[in-house]
């Protein structure tokens, strides 16, 4: 909740837990009270716009209470929710700061679910769920989402592929350097639901992706002629994804 | 050079300075020696491979020099050096996280050239110069580029404009939503230079980029619904452009 990226002629957006219908009121936690009160310094009946991943986004005004609290009065249904139907981002476990960076981005283009397994590579097979919640609801609100990825617990690539949804194209950035470019693949494939698969650091180990060409959902695509380091081929990988089947052929609302 | 970025089974690969021909010898830095030496553990005659930005790609052996020092004895060129012919960046000066994010990930994606701009919402007009100079010869290390991106001294939009050469189209992510997506835009120009414009944290100010669409080479284009930040919008611009119109069509060597 970085201000300078709040341009003051939008009110804030603020992502809560609670239900929102006409006439509710919601009950600010200490740092949404301090960053609307200090940092923004909202005064009594300011505007500010709520989402909680169900009931689309609201129009409140600002409560104060006292220096250091406020109240959120609810006023009216501003967007419907939307479908969370955007693309998967399956990517291998890999450091804390590149992976959050990864959450980040992902969430502002688009991603409806995030998928970290572990590989051979994996430096680490824990992820801080806590702090990935944070992230992927912090970057909703900048980007004007009204719903955050949801994100699932660890796994293998094994496990993963059992219960893979046989309608959803699985794009695997391949670094081998024989994989035909990413866009001529998705050419041929308008309007498939789409998830983009990141290696770890280092790529996938010799052998981790045999077979997987034979798998009907997958597609083995490349990202250029240098090596891209896990978070940026996730990130290229959405881009591109988004571009050619996703919602970047719809302009903003 | 960060060591869990280079699989074992590649040499190193470092940039340096010094000029590279057959048969002669490059002193290390401090820095250089510690990763060669500490962190990789390098034996005498272990490969590493130079590049300059000039000479192209050269295999060289580690010479320890004690337990603190080392040599480089040239021995091959084993790649001439590219053109340095991809894309261009420019980008409004952010802030320094998110802008040294922009550098390393643009010289992923190919840039041959940051132009930094100051605008009128662009938080500071300052960058360190050192610090992005440092930053763009890491990432080529790790993306196997032999060279990196120029960085421009920062200039006024204006100033920019004024210089711009006419064959290089110049791709605007504009927020506005009334642009046609990027990729509809840019199969219309297949082999034309191009440099993509990011704006400072939210946005060009209004009528800062009035005018700006009846330059010839001047392309505004929307890169979906959500509200990008400047550092991802920067990334996913290139990374499109990369795709429709630069070496993102080439596979890798």
């Amino acid at each position: 909740m970085d201000p300078s990226h709040k341009p003051t002629y939008r009110p804030p957006r603020l992502f809560v837990e609670a239900n929102l219908a006409a006439g509710l009121e919601i009950a600010t936690d200490r740092e949404q009270a301090r960053y609307l009160l200090k940092v923004l310094r909202r005064q009594a009946g300011a505007p500010v716009l709520l989402f909680n991943g169900r009931d689309g986004e609201w129009l409140a005004s600002v409560e104060p209470l006292g220096r250091a609290d406020a109240k959120l009065v609810l006023k009216e249904q501003t967007r419907p929710q939307p479908l969370n139907d955007g693309p998967w981002l399956v990517f291998a476990v890999i450091k804390r700061g590149p992976m959050e960076l990864l959450a980040e981005k992902a969430t502002e283009l688009g991603a409806a679910k995030l998928l970290p397994i572990k590989t051979s590579r994996s430096q680490s097979e824990k992820i801080n769920e806590g702090r990935l919640y944070r992230i992927v609801h912090e970057a909703a609100e900048q980007s004007e989402r009204l719903n955050a990825p949801e994100i699932a617990t660890v796994q293998t690539l094994p496990e993963l592929l059992a219960n893979w949804p046989n309608d959803r194209l699985l794009i695997i950035g391949d670094e081998s350097g024989t994989a035909p470019p990413m866009l001529s693949v998705l050419a041929d494939n308008p309007g498939q639901p789409f998830a983009f698969m990141s290696g770890p650091e280092g790529g996938f180990a010799p052998g981790e992706l045999d077979g997987l060409g034979d798998l009907p959902f997958v597609a083995k695509v490349g990202l250029g002629p240098r090596v891209l380091r896990a978070e940026t081929a996730a990130i290229a990988g959405l881009t591109l994804g988004q571009a050619a089947l996703g919602d970047f052929k719809a302009s903003r609302g």
